[in-house]
């Protein structure tokens, strides 16, 4: 990494070589999930802890849309909280990540509850919804922009899913489909406020800094369920232990 | 767990029935270490993550001093924090561990910098300091109750380091030798306040959540350490890469 100002054009190639390294598309624990490597316990493990993820999410959205100083801005970012809350007749995506949940045999109240996550599930979201109120509304934006990745994983999640587990319906998988358009929606938004406002060398270096601190919350998510669920298997106490199953 | 008010005696005994089940002696990445069953930079990697909490621990205790009421308290709290600062003239935990760190063949600045620790280490640190930030007092103090279980891993730890690893002296592992009668004048103290403070029912609960709360955090430190550098050994992207050594 230099520190010479870049382009706007240069910001957003270091931004996607970032992604490129260290989005979480690249962790053992996803290879696992979309090549049909993993059992129907582990992919329980997986939906039950992403939810406290999901579900955070609008926390994490509100404290950054409170800094916004314009309606248009506010606006903007008030759509990601209504697609992730719902508008209380089409489900959002928290309910339709409970239903993904469901689907995969879980239930519903200890899903909710997040009493059975895995420490690392909890402490990297809340380091998350912390980052995102603790500093400059430029990184909090910039936080974000792991949703520039983020069609590419889903597509090969759900295509990978649906042809390895045969216990996975495209009605179970139902959460992923709006955020094809979704995520894009939002990061394009994002990437042009990046763009726009990052003028300076240490700014551009925040930016940079903040969206490899978000890949990590992603990556520790799939450390901790790796850890825990696949090797060396060792659930830690109080987390959530499959039902034994075939 | 019973919704009954425990006696003081009652509820210590609940506090070290916590211990017993969660406290990180528990934990592989622990038993490999006594053991003598790491390699020097599974164990360089540990000394140089471990050192984010040692150097995080003073503004754990300077913001739960900040809310104590009495000028006897914060002096009770306030010799945690010259244990680990010093005193200018004889060196304090952090200045030990950083000779603990060198001693097993780190970079000095490499470990002040801190940048080269897992995400698990800098999350579940970072959790631990938001914890006593954000919660109630008698929370913040029960939270340091894993002192009351230390003495027993660090006779471990220092007895299985010296007879198994003949590159490691009594003089790197002097950072714990004080901390066998700090731990306990802490922990008497700590034990006495959170004894006498939880007098109710959801006290006495949410003391015993927090001294869960903490093993989790200590117990997830040694997840990432044994996820990155045991097995499956896959280091996370910008995280301490060893040096080829034998």
């Amino acid at each position: 990494m230099t520190d010479e100002l870049l382009t706007p054009e240069g910001l957003e190639a270091a931004l996607r070589a970032i992604g490129a390294e260290r989005y979480h598309i690249h962790h053992p624990f996803h290879r696992l999930l979309h090549d049909g490597r993993l059992t129907r316990p582990q992919v329980q493990a997986w939906a039950l802890n992403r939810y406290y993820y999901q579900a955070s999410i609008p926390a994490k959205d509100a404290t950054l849309m409170a800094r916004l100083p314009t309606a248009e801005e506010r606006r903007e970012w008030r759509r990601r909280i209504e697609d992730h809350d719902g508008d209380g007749s089409k489900p959002g995506g928290i309910e339709r990540w409970l239903k993904l949940a469901e689907g995969v045999g879980l239930d519903r109240d200890l899903v909710i509850g997040t009493g059975a996550i895995l420490p690392e599930t909890r402490f990297a979201v809340d380091a998350y919804v912390h980052f995102v109120r603790d500093r400059s509304l430029l990184e909090a934006v910039a936080s974000s922009l792991t949703e520039l990745f983020s069609p590419t994983i889903i597509a090969e999640r759900v295509s990978g899913m649906l042809s390895h587990y045969d216990w996975i319906t495209p009605d179970t998988l139902a959460y992923f489909t709006p955020r094809l358009t979704q995520a894009p929606q939002d990061s394009d938004w994002a990437l042009a406020y990046v763009k726009r406002h990052a003028d300076t060398v240490e700014k551009q270096q925040a930016v940079l800094a903040a969206l490899r601190f978000k890949c990590d919350v992603l990556w520790c998510q799939l450390d901790g369920l790796y850890y825990a669920y696949v090797a060396p298997g060792l659930i830690p106490p109080g987390a959530f232990v499959p039902e034994a199953s075939a």
